[in-house]
């Protein structure tokens, strides 16, 4: 399979199909009984399992600009959105469907490193698309993905369950996707040489699907939420599911090694961009207090190689959401986060 | 919930899902454990049952024009499109994701009245939206669905299970979406004075899931397909994947009433229109050929209150496929099916 600076309009909608369904390399699975190539996929579930269905859409100009991003790393964070959206459930990834509008002249070599990228995404946790749909746009290029997976009715995990008095705790470190992002709009290409850890963040999120299976296998976790709209704004929707309220210890809240400097070359509050930067795709989850909880936070962090940091605790919903900030200071802890209509 | 003509830019995006969940007007259901507002639904699947995915996109431009087509219609229509894709291998509906691409000053009557028309059309077959995504577009709008749905490991039906001496059936009439659609692009309003039969067929095309349920049930078919690229098309599919060939007779292909006086006013031939119109979203399948099945079929079109007719049979591979005109010419059967990219 060859690309080359060729349109997509030079293969016809069945022949770019086969194509994908090739670049995708899919392995024969028991599971599957009609996969790419039919109207509609056809696939067993494991006997006993929630069904976790979820989506999301890359669309350009809003998520992403073609001259920034890669086609392959687009497609590997496309995938990575939403793994991280079933890892939030505690789930395991199974089948996806991969919808995609395309200008005409968009270049078949493009194409291929996208669904090259999807499926290097999907691969690395198991996950297999299944099938899709292919449309002409005359407008930008959107990329809309949905993602099957499956977890156990007494694993799953929700925004709604945390109880006053719960560990506040969350995957990895916060700020550097955001971080990143904004090192590229002022320094280009240079951003990589500057900030590499950063501008990974934003271009190849990690989803946390392997944490998010532990977290809930284990037990102690009450209410999980992956970040995507920030920090705060992703607490403020777990305490309102929870009906909770929360206080976030600033100094806690865990960030990567590049960000202040970073944050100073940008002029940015690296406090800001760890709270309400977005798109992080780490997990941010509630525990039952207690030494058990320490210990299994320590034994998951181990396993997964991952930090897990508790950055505060929930408290009665009456009592409000605060940030308390190192000199004791406390401030309303208010969401920053994306909000792509206004 | 009343709209105007203000855009969707006056609300957030959070305040839009809301507003989509009220329109939608879902019932409770044991069934969804996690439904619309968070980042991943969480069902109850039946237990037994093969799970059957699909997805489909209307691309503003390409699928439709919205001075053409009102949204209500263009939400039914996008439900509808997906229902038939689940109808086609003999399944039940269960529940959607809907994912939603809109410019900023999308009106927002206009994004009330396609929730309805998703909502209204699903409702119909007892399929419930629980999830989706929302976005916003520098460019056209695009509505992207997936739609799941549950069928019996021993009814389900794919397209590959034809064998020769089978008799290939067909619901209701062809051609008229593509008549319609004609007939819209010439005379505009006044289209649906003339022929307000084939503008009905294509602005809301009534999808077979009843009837696909019925002909799994039956136990008399042995594959299915959706009419979506044309009759000759979807034929060539299913023969395709089930490895023989087909002679279909021409003058049994049905047609609706104002087809004929349509296509000569229009000065288009009936038979290409019937044959690959396109977008009738009627069912093709072939049945073991035998008294048992004429005297089922006549069952099932009671039954649902809609034409079934055998159009022709499947022959060897090596036979080829052929229409059979009444004059007893036989000519090859080709696609003339939609290709988006060409």
């Amino acid at each position: 399979v060859s690309g080359g600076t060729a349109p997509i309009s030079k293969l016809g909608e069945f022949a770019l199909i086969e194509r994908a369904r090739t670049l995708l390399g899919n392995e024969s699975d028991p599971r599957v009984l009609v996969g790419i190539g039919d109207d509609t996929a056809a696939l067993q579930p494991t006997q006993g399992k929630i069904l976790l269905v979820t989506c999301d859409t890359q669309v350009e100009g809003t998520h992403f600009r073609r001259d920034r991003m890669s086609a392959h790393d687009l497609g590997r964070r496309a995938a990575a959105v939403n793994l991280s959206d079933i890892a939030s459930m505690g789930g395991a990834p199974t089948f996806a469907l991969v919808s995609l509008s395309l200008p005409p002249d968009f270049p078949l070599s493009d194409f291929d490193d996208l669904f090259r990228g999807i499926g290097d995404q999907f691969r690395a946790f198991s996950a297999k698309v299944v099938g899709g749909n292919l449309a002409s746009t005359a407008g930008g290029l959107v990329l809309d993905i949905t993602l099957l997976g499956e977890v156990a009715p007494n694993q799953i995990l929700t925004r709604s369950g945390a109880r006053p008095g719960d560990r506040i705790c969350v995957t990895g470190s916060l700020g550097a996707s955001a971080a990143g992002l904004r090192a590229i709009e002022r320094f280009g290409e240079a951003a990589e040489t500057f900030f590499p850890e950063l501008v990974r963040a934003h271009r190849l999120p990690s989803p946390r699907v392997l944490e998010g299976q532990e977290i809930a296998r284990s037990g102690i976790a009450t209410a999980m939420i992956d970040v995507s709209d920030g920090l705060a704004a992703d607490l403020l929707h777990l305490c309102d599911a929870s009906r909770v309220g929360a206080v976030v210890h600033m100094e806690r809240v865990p960030v990567c090694r590049e960000l202040l400097p970073a944050a100073e070359r940008l002029g940015e509050s690296p406090e800001i961009l760890a709270l309400s930067g977005g798109e992080d795709y780490e997990l941010l989850f509630t525990a039952r207090a207690g030494p058990e909880t320490d210990e299994t936070l320590r034994q998951i962090a181990d396993a997964c190689g991952v930090a897990l940091t508790i950055i505060g605790e929930t408290v009665p919903k009456e009592e409000g959401t605060w940030i308390v900030h190192p000199d004791g200071r406390r401030t309303p802890l208010t969401a920053q986060g994306w909000n792509h209509f206004r």
